[in-house]
């Protein structure tokens, strides 16, 4: 069992009730795993809401994003860290009753997520702003949500390695990930027993995360001796596919589903500048230098319709997956620039 | 069929009788399917190689590169095309017949090829030099593969969108490729009657070339659209799909080990260094700026190991599949570098 307290916790499952779809259908007795750190003051104005990627839960975000003398500091703020639907702690194929278990979970999107959120911020923790959303990859296509979607709410937003809109190029890149996946016999179109039976597509998932998780310069550094293994197939075998392995392939599909479709300018009929012309955060938008998916050429173009917004290029080689936490250097340049943000005296 | 005269021709195919292996066995009869144009003058001293790229045939060679007032220019030169043993025209595992036939077709090296090149062009053509040797991609590996191993016999060499040794990147990237085709269980270790048996597989692996063989600025740039199709995804089931949903998964796995493995510093006991330093042609080394998994700072670091050499990188999106002819002005700025590097006296 991957999706316990034991691995992620402690984490509170905390029900925001029914959540009607975007897609239709609903999501009955909907809970979100949350991890929460520090404490709300009185004027409630200290809370900071950080948000998963695809595959990720709470635990990572705490460990590689927050702590003392971080800018993310438990000590000053309330922090709150939402687990994504799907992610196989909040309500997931993995873990949902029927009608909706396994397969036959129902199409979730961003905006569901954003919802659900905004449910438990408001109703649970009684907020009406937030000091700061930040998250890396789909994290960032919450932020940009929230954004988008809650302008009077989010004081301040950092989207970290991510996009508002999915492009082509990322659509059809998780494409061939979902594909390894369910070309696998033993996916067997979402009825296995457990995700050993796919482990073969589960593997064939994990290595082309490889390819295009890092990078070509993660690769010519040999950064995988620094990160403690004796070669590349070891990285590989150990680290990627290990990391992937025990995760449920319906609750992967499902995440891969919504980050696809990441859209903010639903809101405003495919109009992409009148939805970013919305936000009043002030916003540092932070690519990676050598993310293969997420290129800074991809979050510039967005930046730039952004009022409030400053564009702020992470540098490492390791590319995407520099979220992880495998480049100390880019996590501090990282912490540096939400230090900064948060200093930024806003409305 | 897609291997036929009709597709590709004219070519001769010409035997370079018995090819030993590197890695052991041989190729009885080896045939090496040869196009040419223009003609070899008194002093033999204008002949041109042209090799092929993964997937690719002299015919696409003949078409993008070359042609009168071009610098492969068969009014001046004695232009020879020959296409990579394996690639369904010279022999293959879709032509061979028992012992090698299908499945059972021995490993080849990129020295392999060059080998038997070689003795094409001695013993059938008798030439004792070349003015230049160019290709792309794997057709890089054997330009460096040629500059290497017979250092005299080369004047002038231009690698494009490769290297002389493959990259780990590479080689996993090139293991994902495999899988998507191997995974289906249409293949059948092989045993397949015809690709159509394999049509999934060879769809998703069609799929993966596209994310990984354009470029993010390809698809940011709505390319498709030039290209003349009216969606990404028109583009993918149509062009992408169709280029490679005809040729032998045998042919291709055959490739792709081979593209692998390509490393001129198995001259040298694995140091790379005294392997590029044994080339004595003037060497153009021509990445292309927006290429995925040949990018320019993989290229540059062996450029740099390269006695007379220049690092000329070719400007485009369209990354490293701009090898197609899809971006006219990177084929002039090829172009334009040929004739320049042509021009150069050589001793």
């Amino acid at each position: 069992m991957y999706y316990t307290q034991e691995n992620h916790g402690p984490y509170e499952l905390i029900s925001i009730g029914d959540l009607n779809l975007e897609e239709g259908g609903k999501i009955s007795d909907c809970k979100l795993a949350v991890a929460t750190f520090g404490k709300l003051n009185e004027a409630k104005d200290n809370a900071i809401l950080i948000t998963t990627w695809y595959s990720g839960t709470n635990k990572m975000m705490e460990q590689v994003y927050t702590g003392e003398g971080k800018a993310l500091d438990p000590t000053k703020y309330f922090i709150i860290i939402v687990n994504q639907i799907g992610n196989g702690l909040s309500t997931s194929p993995s873990n949902a009753d029927d009608p909706i278990k396994g397969p036959n979970f129902p199409h979730v999107r961003i905006g569901d997520d954003v919802r659900a959120q905004h449910a438990l911020l408001t109703e649970h923790y009684g907020l009406d702003s937030l000091a700061l959303v930040t998250g890396g990859s789909m994290g960032a296509q919450q932020t940009y949500e929230w954004s988008v979607r809650y302008p009077d709410f989010v004081k301040r937003a950092a989207p970290i390695a991510g996009t508002a809109k999915t492009t082509e190029h990322d659509f059809i890149f998780a494409e061939t990930l979902g594909e390894a996946i369910t070309s696998d016999p033993g996916y067997n179109n979402g009825n296995y027993v457990s995700p050993d039976e796919v482990a073969a597509g589960l593997k064939r998932h994990a290595k082309m995360w490889t390819v295009m998780g890092w990078s070509t310069s993660f690769f010519a550094a040999d950064r995988y001796k620094e990160l403690g293994f004796e070669s590349m197939r070891a990285f590989i075998d150990e680290f990627m596919t290990g990391y992937f392995a025990p995760m449920d392939p319906n609750n992967l599909l499902l995440m891969m589903w919504k980050w696809q479709r990441a859209d903010v300018s639903r809101h405003t009929d495919g109009d992409l500048a009148a939805a970013l012309n919305r936000v009043k955060a002030k916003m540092f938008v932070m690519p990676i230098s050598d993310d293969m998916f997420f290129p800074p050429s991809d979050t510039e173009h967005e930046q730039k319709l952004i009022p409030n917004s400053e564009h702020r290029i992470l540098n490492s080689v390791d590319g995407h997956l520099g979220l992880f936490g495998t480049d100390a250097k880019v996590i501090e340049q990282l912490d540096q620039s939400l230090k900064e943000l948060l200093s930024i005296k806003v409305s």
